[in-house]
């Protein structure tokens, strides 16, 4: 409660002075007065730690106190918070992460990866201790998504929750879409325009993504957090005819991490998904984060925004010291870790919906019997089948879109097909969103 | 702080049971033990109270207690919070609200007439018992949008917040777009579907959206609660043709309510705009709200969902007594009262923008020269300018959009051709959303 205002100010230690880091001093020092007003009291970081002491990172550090060690702050009396934002889920962040939650520290963290991973180990230290544990930054950027699943649509049964979780993929697939440019060409560009990391593969193979839907997942449904239950797939193989195929059937792909809770356990996935363009994150472009969650009450609830860069990153960070200044936080995970329900996997084979499947095939005679022959064997009934690039040197691409039916059917197809000297290059699967 | 769970129940006197009282009723029997382990302790409704005791409402009632003197649950030991779902600015919902909140009694409501006239005064009573007064059902329906300004964007400064806010409104108005249909016709189908009420001057005239909108403003700005400032004009005089005429020029018309603030002041309008159709409010259809909050670090969000209905409204009643349960709640309005700044109205006359106009004139040589002179001569920059059917008994339409310019200029025009002979009707003025 609030209506004790504290007066002194928060004293915050800031680890981790990245482009996020950065953003959190600037905003502090840009929006300090409206903090103050809202939060009750300043908010004022009194201490700074990083690897490299001596790198210029465009914001003058000279007010701040340099700490060599940053696992000093966890035990200092004169550190009210400390925020972390080093990332990687295991190493230094970890450390700092529970030696602070050890020692009764509040902590804020940006830091998804080391959530996904340890999240439960680190809420029961928070909760052994009866301090917070805060990471609004860790999904969808500055978008309140975490406030909106543990507390917003807290009265409901989620029966899944679902979005656009990487901006660096869906500034690539909508790229791409805008401009009918290929996958590779597009990273490139993404690349030297800093959109995309140099080692891009935490990105656009969906594991960033992963680490999000996690979190979202235990959030929505009172689970244990389980990344490794999350099946993903990345936008690699994506092609430029793939988006062509989806626009003609009125559809856009987007990556779409989801959870859904059913009797048979709990189904995570990150993939590229066709989705409906009267669907609103079809209307996500560049690199904008979205998130839907659908309640038994509330309906379908959408938020969007900008789920990346370090103003909106800095708004969620400053967001929940702001909810540590007030007093106004509980559960990291919205209950007791003691509460979570562990759950199973459930057989995504058992998911029931329409799918896309594109192959790359030889142009001779009999390949399109071949397929439609697979697809039958397997069960697949087929709404579409499409064949285009006829006498092409790099083959003729084929793309059905089938009618709903149980994912297990569309594996058997794969597998009726591998090996088949007809392909070329492994099939593309993408499910449809409904 | 959740650390230190309540197991007693948290007992709620629910008063007011009309559809979103017996949503609530029917949210906590349905969700009862999920909300259990997300709030820390069951919610139970104890005690009811309405002004009919014997009206059918199609929920089982007899497991609670009947209570005829409604300020009696003010005083109650055995109550810790009471929801008002009376409605109306004034009259026992305020009663209620005052009794209780000077008995220390926290308070729950969806009244956002009783909000915009008299938020001040109670957050003031709740400030000084130290109590939660939470009121998330008030606006948007469903939408944690109170949430995410008091706490989500707390970290920004606030350019401007806006949205949709008014369910009835927006289906009238997107079901006009989709089926080509006037005001009138629409109107009476909505009454007889139930999505409008009997006397819908509250909602079509923007007054419903204008207590809501006088809410977000105070959250966003943090400025006192300021009804009285709203410039409101409501749907009834919007034809079929403005819509087919805005569709025609790329935009959407939507009912905006908008809040910004400037140098020059508050400035707070509800008022049916051209939205472009890359803007996510154009694809806002049908019943949904939405509400776009700006900020200097967040950078734009955005939120969907229901905005009315038993079930959005209940979602959100029972996010706040779950708020409750878990004792994080602060400042109703994200500050103390005294904290919150009195704002003077920003003279709309120097907004800048782009204007559409329509006009119904009749249909004789000199007319479309009148208009051009007045514009001209009121420093109006016109972009477009189109004469529609002509030979009509009922007048022919000119719509000019202007390129962007003081609005002071348009009121000008306006006064310009006042009293006209060639006017059939008042002019229409919508101001375009960039």
């Amino acid at each position: 409660m609030t209506n004790l205002h504290r007066h002194a100010p928060l004293r915050v230690a800031l680890v981790g002075l990245g482009t996020v880091g950065g953003g959190v001093i600037r905003l502090l020092n840009t929006n300090g007065d409206l903090i103050a007003r809202r939060a009750g009291c300043p908010i004022q970081v009194v201490a700074i730690s990083a690897r490299d002491r001596n790198k210029d990172r465009g914001v003058d550090l000279s007010p701040y106190e340099w700490v060599d060690d940053m696992n000093s702050l966890a035990t200092r009396d004169d550190i009210d918070v400390v925020v972390e934002l080093i990332g990687g889920s295991d190493g230094p962040a970890l450390t700092l992460a529970r030696q602070c939650l050890n020692a009764g520290k509040p902590f804020v963290t940006a830091n998804k990866a080391m959530l996904a991973h340890h999240g439960l180990d680190l809420a029961r230290l928070a909760e052994k201790g009866g301090i917070a544990l805060k990471y609004e930054a860790a999904v969808a950027g500055g978008i309140p998504v975490i406030k909106g699943m543990r507390e917003g649509a807290a009265a409901n049964e989620i029966s899944r929750v679902y979005g656009i979780l990487n901006g660096t993929c869906n500034y690539i697939l909508t790229t791409m879409e805008k401009e009918g440019r290929g996958f590779d060409e597009v990273l490139k560009e993404a690349q030297e325009l800093g959109y995309a990391e140099a080692d891009p593969s935490f990105d656009i193979d969906g594991v960033d993504a992963a680490h999000k839907l996690t979190i979202l997942a235990s959030l929505a449904f009172g689970t244990e957090l389980d990344f490794a239950a999350v099946a993903t797939t990345g936008i690699r193989h994506v092609i430029a005819a793939d988006i062509a195929e989806a626009a003609a059937l009125g559809f856009r792909i987007r990556l779409v991490g989801m959870a859904q809770n059913s009797a048979d356990g709990l189904f995570q996935r990150v993939h590229p998904m066709l989705v409906p363009l009267d669907h609103p994150l079809a209307h996500v472009d560049g690199s904008l984060n979205a998130v839907v969650a659908e309640g038994n009450f509330v309906g379908r609830l959408f938020f969007q925004g900008r789920g990346a860069g370090d103003g909106p990153t800095a708004s969620a960070v400053v967001a929940d010291l702001i909810d540590v200044a007030r007093d106004e936080y509980g559960d990291a995970f919205a209950m007791p870790v003691a509460a979570l329900t562990p759950q199973n996997t459930a057989d995504a084979g058992a998911r029931v919906g329409r799918t896309y499947l594109r192959f790359m095939v030889q142009d001779r005679p009999g390949v399109l019997a071949e397929i439609a022959a697979a697809t039958r064997d397997a069960g697949v009934s087929i709404e579409s089948m499409i064949q285009r690039g006829a006498h092409q040197e790099d083959g003729v691409l084929v793309a059905i879109v089938t009618h709903a039916g149980e994912e297990r059917c569309i594996r058997d197809t794969l597998e009726r097909l591998a090996g088949s000297e007809s392909l070329l290059g492994t099939p593309m699967v993408m499910h449809i969103l409904d």
